[in-house]
């Protein structure tokens, strides 16, 4: 038997698709998607189980919403696409006890609108929302704006079913707060892009809407950063909601393609080196605005802020926040360019940039460095644009992870997680020690390699 | 050579403990503490390691502040105990990126102390805070009474070192907010009760000290919890900081106990069937008890609430914390009894106390089932007294874990781990494919299992 007819055999011929249906499909974010031309689509895991089971040692690429920005999707013929896109069931929803159940094939934007009547929403959210899946945020650790107020996906991560390479099933579903009745296993499978494990249904814990949210846009040198950070936490406390950064030139050209002109805060020259849009959550506009105000009033008086503007409707908000969605766009409209998501201490972040900016302006012709980020978080992204060509790939991750690599705490991956695109570079930067404790775990928990062949770490098969 | 003089040769001898320096010593919560007779203190982690090198299969228990209640501690001739009180040094306190940076065998009394200058705290506080250590908070995943707040102890930990059976140092201590850069290798070893790697250092998260808390004792009718704790999160968002509870036997034994006379809120016959202490930290006195009352008192209006009372002074609360304190004191004072920590849903906590004490009742004779518990996380304590002689602890288990297991969501252990004192009952309680799954990360991580041998899982050796 052909392995599509021993799919077809445990699912039914309609939930195997061949290479014809599969072409009529986007691939998503990764061009190789699709490439391994056979996908399945289990209805749960008992499914999924039987389908492991009946294919013993053949590797499987597990996808949710295909929105990952790190190849962690790419297959190849000889492997078995699964997808998740028939456990798309919410199962619960528990307002007492703040959880859902759901499916790994639901979507953020399916939960959130199923848990708005509630007056309820996940932790987590990201630009993805419409086609990314619960299970694909759990296996990537999704982070995205709120990380600050609510921690990665992890955080919000009560209870999974998994099944193993073998095709056992795991049922951690349990919804508790606290379980200390031995190892805490979700941990491992939490993050590990669907090497170790693969994620079919979630317990995630839910946190109240917030009812109200102010937004400011404030310019600040960059060396203020580290003072800025935690006076604004002491003062809003868990109020703080967001605090996402631009530096100059990202600031300006986001604006400049979004059409939001005259810009709410000017970038001249002598402008600010650092511009922040700080949310503070709160009972109605009016605490939530005042609270935002005392805490920045102080500071701007002091000279720790140079200029500020606060949002006094829901369409300021809007426009501040159109700048930064520009970002998004400038990394994701299809314009040449290599993308990095890395994560270093609030203290290091302005240096990196400057550091980072000064070596490729020496490295390289005429290749601008786009710098926005969560900085509450550490975390930046950065967009490396050409005027005319780009350098090879090499040449430009040599300098980016170069500089990086020069402070003593910081990360080649802060959010996006690692897949192939990042495999060579964690080689490079991480520890020995470091990476044959990795292989350990994935020696442990699939140790024929067939789960997501080739992600995180090198693997059997084509890659 | 002998072990002693292994080891001596690698520390010094005087920091190597046999018999006789050991007699001197208290074992802690656990009488075969220090059974091994043998106890080394290396004083970082390359000592560690150059000893389990130099003493390869050896088995090691290591010990923090020894205070753990589920014998986790245990020891066994031909053994080494690992202490970490030479690895007492805070390295760093870090106020703007809000990190410490401290030695395994720091005590959480002494980081409090260090922390206090900058307003800042840990995120877990428990009772014996004098004597027990970070690194052992971290490998049993502690909990306490800010869980409801600030998570266990795994949501603090941003970074560890650990050094693995043979030896291996890892250095994952980058206390970074976001690190995606492959498995979060940390998990692995937090609350593994050091039967997976040691854990030698740790980047913790800090929170702001709160200015101001707000202290209520509330009478409700137990099965309006589940609409009571919602009501009380809603109203109080992050300001709610602790929700205890004690059942009437318990509420009345602990205050006749410690002195409290008259009880702040009658408990006759007719009484609330839960005594619950509700906290709020505010920015100030006033602030904080403005906003318990204001989510109080709707309650109390529509008849959810059927008394309360609103500590107005220090005094005031330290008089509703001492009758809760009490509980702690029961289970320690050395009067005969059996003491369980369990998990269930929100919903089920007073079902099954309801159906404990029935079965309980029906079982044995003249045994008081008293309950106090964390129950804004689900997590109940029950200590069963006796008026006479006490049943077997065999019989008493299979009553306590027996109801247990008839809710659908529960666990056995909610924050005081596994030790040796519950790993029959995870190995009756839990199915077989997680025991396994537990089994394949035991057996990835040590191999030979020397670390904490017996502990959680059935192991080599005399246990």
């Amino acid at each position: 038997m052909t392995l599509a007819e021993i799919l077809a055999r445990e699912l039914g011929a309609e939930h195997v698709l061949g290479p014809e249906k599969l072409s009529l499909r986007h691939p998503g974010w990764c061009a190789q998607s699709l490439d391994a031309g056979l996908l399945v689509r289990p209805a749960d895991a008992a499914e999924l189980s039987a389908i492991l089971k009946a294919t013993p040692g053949v590797p499987v690429v597990p996808q949710g919403g295909v929105t990952g920005l790190v190849e962690g999707t790419a297959s190849s013929p000889g492997e078995i696409i699964v997808s998740f896109e028939r456990m798309n069931r919410i199962e619960q929803i528990d307002p007492a006890q703040g959880v859902a159940l759901v499916g790994a094939g639901v979507t953020l934007a399916q939960l959130d609108a199923a848990l708005e009547p509630h007056g309820l929403m996940a932790g987590v959210d990201i630009g993805a929302r419409d086609s990314c899946t619960i299970g694909g945020m759990v296996s990537t650790n999704a982070g995205g704006i709120r990380v600050l107020r609510y921690g990665m996906m992890r955080a919000s991560v009560l209870g999974l079913e998994v099944v193993r390479a073998d095709g056992t099933v795991l049922d951690l579903t349990s919804p508790l707060m606290k379980n200390n009745a031995g190892y805490d296993l979700k941990q491992v499978f939490i993050g590990s892009e669907g090497t170790l494990g693969l994620v079919t249904k979630v317990a995630l814990r839910l946190f109240p809407r917030p009812r109200a949210i102010a937004t400011a846009l404030v310019g600040i040198d960059a060396r203020a950063l580290s003072a800025f950070m935690p006076r604004l936490r002491l003062a809003l406390g868990e109020g703080l909601a967001a605090l996402e950064g631009m530096w100059p030139d990202c600031y300006r050209r986001c604006a400049e393609f979004q059409g939001v002109t005259p810009l709410p805060l000017q970038a001249g020259p002598d402008g600010p080196g650092l511009f922040l849009i700080a949310e503070a959550f709160g009972p109605d506009d009016t605490a939530a605005q005042t609270a935002l105000e005392q805490a920045l009033v102080p500071m701007l008086e002091d000279g720790t802020i140079r200029d500020a503007v606060l949002a006094q409707s829901g369409a300021e908000r809007a426009r501040i926040w159109r700048i930064r969605e520009g970002a998004g766009v400038i990394g994701g409209d299809g314009a040449p360019g290599y993308h990095y998501d890395v994560s270093l201490k609030l203290a290091d972040l302005d240096p990196y940039v400057q550091r980072l900016q000064a070596k490729v302006a020496d490295a390289f012709d005429g290749i601008a460095v786009l710098v926005f980020g969560h900085v509450g978080d550490g975390n930046l992204h950065l967009s490396l644009m050409p005027d005319g060509t780009l350098p090879p790939r090499d040449a430009v991750d040599a300098v980016v992870y170069g500089v990086l690599a020069g402070f003593e705490s910081s990360a080649i991956s802060a959010e996006h997680g690692v897949g192939l695109e990042k495999r060579a570079a964690l080689q490079t930067y991480r520890p020995a020690g470091i990476l044959a404790a990795m292989g350990t775990l994935k020696a442990a928990f699939d140790p024929e390699g067939r789960l997501n062949p080739g992600k995180v770490l090198p693997g059997n098969g084509p890659r």
